[in-house]
């Protein structure tokens, strides 16, 4: 397959390499990722000023540029620009440095990028690792469960028709994997207020996750047990439920 | 009631100030906005950065801020900090400078803004005006058709328990309200390549809406007809459909 490959953590991240060399010896990859650390970018994409381009070197064998954008932007740009003349079969993004499980989701990079792949029409996942800052060498061992992965479902691309696919990977022994719901995650102490040398008021973002009792099937809990989680993510976001309620209460 | 007001086209935009007024006729108003524009960010947050935070005065009895973040930050800091002794029952996010219609609803800082409401437990309405650039007197007149809706659904707050309100509204005559699903939309050319006079590849992200033939009860068609349009827009993003599919293909 040819595969575009992207992430949120820039195109120096060892995730995103080690994932690229791991599907190269089996594909044909092409890597478009952002040129600084983007997370928590959510689906953000760069209208109100231009996106530079530069070529870079990961391996002989992978074709690969950063670009002054969101994750989103490198999928659009990969798939409608750079690499428009290659018939991209796949997208994916990551391996991400940490998880993206539950509510967080929202607010993920990695995962908007999958999403703009099924814009774009491409059947996508996205990977995470459950840990934060660790070595090449696991990033190394984790693209192997993503290649597996990619490799299951590539000759029935037809199920990912309206759905990405959310992948965590535990780090550390795998005991198998689960398909999963989205868990509830809340953070609690969020907002640090502090003061600037010059008087000024202001917030970091920051908070520890709150410990929430998990539905069995929830990613959350799956990853905990330690297994590799696989959770079907939409696009279309209607919620179909609520649309006769609202039709006899507001209408 | 207690209505949080943000937006993504920041503070100074007319959609915000027109909306924050008429509510303030008949509730109480608190603003936190970006302190510039802010569209297309998605559900993005500021977590490598601090968020400075700047006193704003739109009226005698609106209590606002701008800060130096996004859509979503401004309610997370709102809810969570500049307004914590209040008890916020609604958050409003608007009303935006052009539609958040289809699926554009994903980019949409707006749309993110009503998102992080819910996050934080708040029924929680974006606004949106199906045409770019009018004036405040326009706005002033959209922020009635808005109000009305706020006033409508404030004693069955319950409804919005799994999803939150994606409010898109004509410019000129109203022919009505209709409950509508998200449409799909679109775009033709959207990079425009340049050479900078370095000579630099880059990009800018553009492009034109690309006519599809709309559901009829998608909310593209319905607002083209003239009908404010209300959609139901799902917190959880399970594809719940694809799970048992799932665990048959790959497990």
């Amino acid at each position: 397959m040819n595969i575009l490959i992207t992430n949120d953590d820039g195109i120096r991240a060892d995730g995103i390499i080690e994932l690229a060399k791991e599907l190269a010896k089996t594909h044909k990859v092409y890597v478009v990722a952002p040129d600084t650390q983007r997370s928590a970018t959510g689906h953000a994409i760069t209208i109100h000023e231009p996106i530079m381009v530069n070529k870079e070197y990961i391996d002989d064998n992978i074709c690969a540029y950063s670009i002054s954008g969101t994750p989103a932007d490198c999928v659009k740009i990969g798939i409608e620009a750079l690499f428009k003349d290659i018939n991209i079969d796949m997208v994916l993004s990551g391996i991400n440095n940490g998880p993206n499980l539950g509510t967080d989701v929202i607010y993920s990079g990695t995962v908007s990028a999958a999403i703009e792949g099924f814009i774009q029409n491409k059947p996508s996942i996205a990977f995470s690792l459950n840990e934060f800052n660790v070595s090449k060498e696991i990033y190394s061992q984790v693209s192997k469960y993503a290649s597996k992965i990619v490799n299951d479902i590539k000759d029935k691309l037809n199920i990912l028709n309206d759905c990405i696919l959310n992948v965590n990977i535990p780090n550390g022994e795998v005991k198998g994997t689960k398909i999963t719901r989205l868990g509830e995650r809340k953070y609690e102490n969020v907002l640090e207020e502090r003061i600037s040398p010059h008087g000024k008021r202001y917030f970091w973002i920051g908070g520890q996750v709150k410990e929430l009792e998990q539905e069995n099937d929830s990613d959350i809990a799956a990853i905990e047990e330690g297994y590799i989680t696989i959770t079907p993510v939409n696009i279309d976001m209607t919620n179909n439920k609520k649309i006769d309620i609202l039709k006899n209460e507001l209408l």
